[in-house]
């Protein structure tokens, strides 16, 4: 398979979309993003990689953080952090406050705003420190990425932390269930700067190596977590996701991935690759308009779909 | 592979589960199943079939019918079908009346009970009547089983309609949203005998082919659906088959699949074969207890997980 | 106090706003009201009744005819009653359902539609049959207000029955939970036809008395609940009389009182009077638009507001 | 009526009821509460009053706050605050917060804690700054109540904010409707203070004397508010004074009143007197379970219930 080929014929396909869905501007700093931008890379099991668009540029990654921080927190507490936070499909946003009065702040996965909030949670009661969490954050980035000079973007940080307050009042609803150990401010704070990160798509797409690979680093071979944590995170992903577009995605690019509100998506082959595409500009549900149809176009000239 | 060492091999070790679970006793009818029970049957796309257990024994197909009548209407109404119907996870039961009422009356995905209800009722639109659509599903099951004698346990229907009083509220409450054609005792009607046909693992599996094989059924060569609408049936399979177990069962069993609470699951491996599985206690998601195991260690023995 | 002289008034002041709001027209039948009619009837404990507008002119009670069948339920049940429907304001329709999930079948109050279909559940329990429930509930009326020619509108049940989409999704909600006794589908006739009985304002003025009068009907000095029960009952109005608008009209009216869509509503002064007023047009809550104008000024020109 | 004579019964027939309930232990400062302690005092419009039991002991006003930052509020927005909180009753704490959501941040009425969080909130926006509201308030209660030196408990007030992660949610998620001017923390903050107010019960019924008396204080001939205003509020008490028992308070006490997790109610009978009861355990339903007892005793023994 020519992945280099493919990349630029489906460059080609998104261009006349490009401009297309709506830059996130809830935080003033993430509107600033240039609605053309747009990169696609793919880095295989072997360390290959693949690009299109400007893959050195980077992005805010947002919710894409919390698959990692998911999977150190899993690494962590293994099955006990079921316990305090599920891995169903949610529903709205909506119902995922109901739902979270309705199962006493149990959130039902690691990828709606609550479910995150638990997981950052788990990782400052571990690191006790919210400072020393960030760090091992970071570190967790550039180790999977093989990028030492990963960091958190202070302004869109302060800018997050200024307009959280439905992550506030989650956090605060969580803590009044008793299923948040620390300050929720703290939490909310750490969440916020953890979505503040910058990467571009060739280091995304090379973190995700890991989970493509039964949990270990293909290129350093260091095993992050068991094949069957790894096995775990990709069913979350498949599932959950995409917001309330979870099923959508799932039909139309039917691979594990998961988006962030900056444009960011990857998405994981399981036993082939890691990818990551970014657009700033979203659909409907959130999710980046040009990078899911870019994805799409992928699993269509690869057959790479899962179903 | 050789599949029929691995079904041995997988009967040996459910063995000591057998029984655990509660048999599904909301229908009189349903709780009068042998708790002991236990059946599996793979077919291949190249028509070769395995099987271990009583898969000569039918049962009550239950909600794995909501596969076929969806399958029907997205072959009548297409796209279309979406206005009616989503795709998207749903949660709770408890949250499907809210979102139902919330979403103004338009059920989340076609495989809880309101979607059901509304493909159901667009089947009767359809044929113009109920018993027509009732032949018409028997039609199609017997069609993609390749056997002519499957039909409807009248008890069972019966013993259905007499306690589906929440059936009866869903379908009302989508009438009152104007989502429901026909009247909706005759919806919940029609819908209950369909849930009442009964199959055997065998036919079970031979009838899930077409979705393994891109629409068409491998041994007729019948074109029943789109590749496309083949896609679309598997990853809605995966991400919302099995009620609040959903994450669970795409974590441990990894392949699209849809489970009854007679005890019944078929799973699908796209590409390669269709699988059903048979023993009646449920686990407290109501699908079968054993069944979920043996198809757990079906995937783990055979690596066919799509993750 | 000139009764009569402050009715005349009324009469007067609202004249202007006559054919403002909107006829109920979920029923096709209450859609034939015409929407410049107007009625309004004062009966004091004495036997002495004042009246303005057509108050020989009879309409379809519809809600109001919920304070009667509780009445009737809390004479035979007493206490126990409040096992199967509370006392307390309920909110939204929206929520109404989402409360009956989360609080099991159990409604909130007997004047919200879910808690009206328990009374008559209780009732046909009671009357072992669901003609002989209504023709108590006939006879009930025909005793309070003295008049034997109290009669159901066959074509306003009829049209009733064929729109109570989400009535009967209520009832069977509500059975589903096992807090129905008997066929939701009977329920929800039996109570279409109670809300069609058509009285005039005089009729139902008159038939309010022993609410005022501790129970005790002064006229024939019948005693048909316990002073304890009516003051009950009276409570029950003030608090959750009007749906979502019961706080606005104890402000603005401040006295007990039951709305009907057909634009009837009753109110009591606790040992004084009872009140009926009538004209179609409702305001955005339902509630008759005149007729809570009317009740407004009477209450503001006699003093008799209870706050 | 010889009130004392009343108070004097009232005293020996509730003594056998004395610890029953549960005192508030949310907080750690409220379970300090002696559960033994009771007091109950009545203020005429002429400016007698009645005591019995320890009515000079101050106790935690908590709740019964919301009534005068309601009432200031009211007199600088007038009807303009209803665009911000609503005079509806409200069901459940569960339904509070589905109801905000639903109702895009807008709670219902001015007792749910939503609700007084609005209230606060504006109030800071009209004085500016959170400690010159808190003075304004206290203003307030020592100008009603004629008692110079009312004050706040500091270490309930830092026990409140300490444990208040629910009202934290709320505020937030009101914020994030914009229906809060403020920050949020800062609202929580005042609105803890105002309910670590320590009045005893002589001062409470004293202060409530100018809602009995179309707005003005009978001993200083000041009118706070109009007599629309105080009617508005009476109302409000009424049908939403006593969270999820309000129905039942309305019933068995028959008098606009608002109670507190401290163990104080405060109750009115428009055009006569003001009422205040103190008995720290509270009922299931979170108010004073001798204070309601104390006060359905008074209303029996006197007929005034405006029932």
């Amino acid at each position: 398979m020519d992945i280099q080929k493919i990349l630029n014929e489906i460059y080609k396909e998104i261009k006349p979309h490009l401009g297309k869905g709506r830059v996130a501007d809830y935080i003033p700093e993430l509107a600033k993003a240039n609605p053309k931008d747009f990169a696609m890379s793919v880095v295989t099991l072997d360390g290959k990689s693949y690009h299109i668009g400007e893959h050195k540029k980077r992005f805010s990654i947002q919710s894409i953080s919390k698959v990692y921080t998911f999977t150190m927190a899993l690494k962590m507490y293994s099955k006990k952090l079921y316990q305090r936070v599920g891995v169903e499909p949610s529903g709205t946003p909506f119902n995922s406050l109901v739902q979270l009065e309705y199962e006493k702040g149990k959130p039902r996965n690691p990828f709606i705003n609550a479910g995150a909030l638990v997981v950052t949670d788990s990782l400052i009661t571990h690191y006790k420190d919210e400072f020393i969490t960030l760090e091992n954050i970071l570190s967790f980035l550039r180790s999977t990425s093989h990028t030492p000079d990963i960091n958190i973007n202070p302004y869109v940080a302060k800018s997050e932390m200024e307009h959280g307050y439905r992550n506030r009042a989650l956090a605060n609803l969580i803590k009044d269930f008793k299923n948040l150990d620390n300050d929720p401010l703290t939490v909310v704070e750490t969440y916020s700067k953890q979505c503040a990160v910058e990467m571009n798509t060739d280091e995304l797409a090379t973190s995700t190596l890991f989970l493509a690979n039964r949990g270990v680093d293909p290129i350093s071979q260091k095993a992050y977590i068991t094949p069957t944590q790894a096995k775990r995170i990709n069913a979350v992903m498949l599932t959950c996701g995409h917001y309330d577009a979870s099923g959508e995605f799932a039909f139309h690019v039917g691979l594990p991935g998961k988006s962030g509100v900056g444009g960011g998506i990857i998405a994981i082959v399981p036993g082939k690759m890691g990818i990551c595409v970014y657009s700033p500009p979203l659909n409907e549900y959130g999710n980046s308009y040009v990078g899911t149809l870019a994805l799409e176009l992928f699993t269509t000239k690869t057959g790479l779909s899962i179903f």
